[in-house]
């Protein structure tokens, strides 16, 4: 195999990055993680997790992820803060461009995760005071709370759905009269007695002293406005994998996650990715962990294997 | 959908198993853990895990078990103690048999586990003491330490090779005059100044005070014997799935583990498999809870959907 400066680098530096980190420099592998400003990824903004399996009283996202790293750091794991300008990954060398440096590398694993696509009225302010976009992470938090839900897909009207095993009213906010979803959600949720449609309508902002108290709904046809009394408010308007800088030859899915197969293994030899950005069922700690160990270790095969 | 017991049965008290619990019954389901024993599975035999993403100064593996199995109680999890004897999973409503009592749901999801295939010479008396059946688990605890290595496969073959980032020597026992593994493999493992092969031999026993100190292996072609002064000793001659008890209708692999896609989905609507069990290319306790939190998050759909 050709000289490299690394054996492997590693594109993202949250829960899926940090793992792989740690697995592979454990491995023995001479490893390198890109991260642009901080690592922990969109756990840094989580306030409390409790589905994550080893902590019975929870955790904050940012002491998680200080866990996790000070893990990564116990085996020799290089770190490089930049933007992923430009990756060149045919061939047995891997290039990545941070910044104004190369990096080279027998393998590369692309963790750069996703982020919610956000309403921009300001919800920001409320992020982890009533805001969430994840109702598997955040429902249980919720109990016997109303809540406002914006979204009209699959997964606004599932997690709605969800939602009302521990909210005591859902209003599912939608800027149609219909919902996209498919049939069998729809009749659910319009069946449902603790939802309620909110048709036509956006939000347009919120507000609260310690979270959110109110959230503002505008109906898009009459232009008529109103306040909805609410503990918090859902949004479920699509999610953005982390995917900018990534080369056209790696094959992604329609939205731009890119496809793996089982070994976390991408359409091209060495380069393999994990957590949110891959094209998954799921985004939880917990699967970005498990696909990092294998992303990991099929990295270190691949190489022992070349 | 038809009445049943409860929502969804799971089968099955490692990590996996008690992920999928604590996801579970955290979405509302109302679930039962089946577990024949004790939960926890085969981390209770772990002595030390350093790589689960978490715990950076490591974990013993009863204390991890605890953890989880206290983070699965706090939601409303049932438990069952027994051995499953048979199931009907065909079906709106699914039965498993545990001694003499049927339990019924909607869903099920089986994490029973894989136990590594055991040499039969005592080796149960050094397990957290040398003896170990997984190289990435355990190798870095073999630093400059020399160890046997038994097997001739491809698991045997790359564990072997992994081994050698730590161990100074490791001796590879295997009871042809070849290996099985595949040509890349066996020529990188050959080639390797740190691999002594020991053809044509099985370990007949091991012997040390608080730890391995010595194997003996026995040439099955000279009927001589000799001891192996070594500190530890790892063995890679297959693993058996927990499948003994599984439905015929549920496809498996050669080797018995059951076959799921990307969802955990297998070939039966409404049942799921995660962990050890199913046919996946790594088993670590964090591809475990990834499986698990996916199982029964699709769990969970599919009853929301049926």
């Amino acid at each position: 195999m050709s000289e490299t400066q690394y054996d492997l680098i590693i594109i993202g530096g949250g829960p899926a990055g940090l793992t792989a980190g740690m697995y592979a420099s454990r491995a023995r592998l001479n490893t390198v993680l890109v991260e642009k400003v901080a690592t922990g990824g969109q756990i840094l903004i989580t306030d409390w997790i409790e589905n994550y399996p080893g902590f019975p009283e929870g955790i904050s996202g940012p002491d998680l992820s200080d866990k996790m790293l000070e893990q990564a750091k116990q085996f020799d794991l290089h770190f490089e803060y930049g933007e992923v300008e430009k990756m060149a990954l045919e061939g047995d060398v891997k290039s990545v461009m941070v910044g104004d440096k190369t990096l080279t590398a027998k393998a590369v694993i692309v963790a750069s995760g996703a982020s919610p696509r956000t309403l921009h009225v300001g919800e920001e302010r409320f992020h982890g005071k009533g805001v969430s976009y994840c109702a598997t992470c955040d429902g249980p938090f919720f109990r016997d709370k109303t809540v406002v839900a914006v979204g009209g897909g699959d997964t606004a009207v599932q997690e709605s759905l969800y939602l009302t095993k521990f909210a005591k009213k859902v209003y599912l906010v939608h800027r149609r009269d219909q919902l996209r979803a498919t049939k069998i959600l729809q009749e659910r949720a319009l069946e449902n007695e603790n939802i309620e449609m909110v048709w036509d309508s956006v939000v347009t902002g919120m507000d609260g002293l310690f979270g959110v108290e109110n959230v503002s709904v505008k109906n898009v046809k009459t232009g008529e406005e109103k306040k909805i009394a609410a503990d918090g408010c859902f949004i479920w308007i699509g999610i953005l994998p982390n995917t900018e800088f990534v080369d056209e030859s790696l094959e992604m899915d329609e939205w731009n996650f890119i496809k793996t197969d089982a070994n976390m293994a991408t359409n091209i030899p060495g380069v393999f990715a994990a957590g949110d950005v891959r094209s998954t069922p799921l985004r939880q700690i917990a699967t970005a962990v498990g696909d990092s160990a294998i992303a990991a270790t099929m990295a270190e095969h691949y190489i022992q294997g070349h």
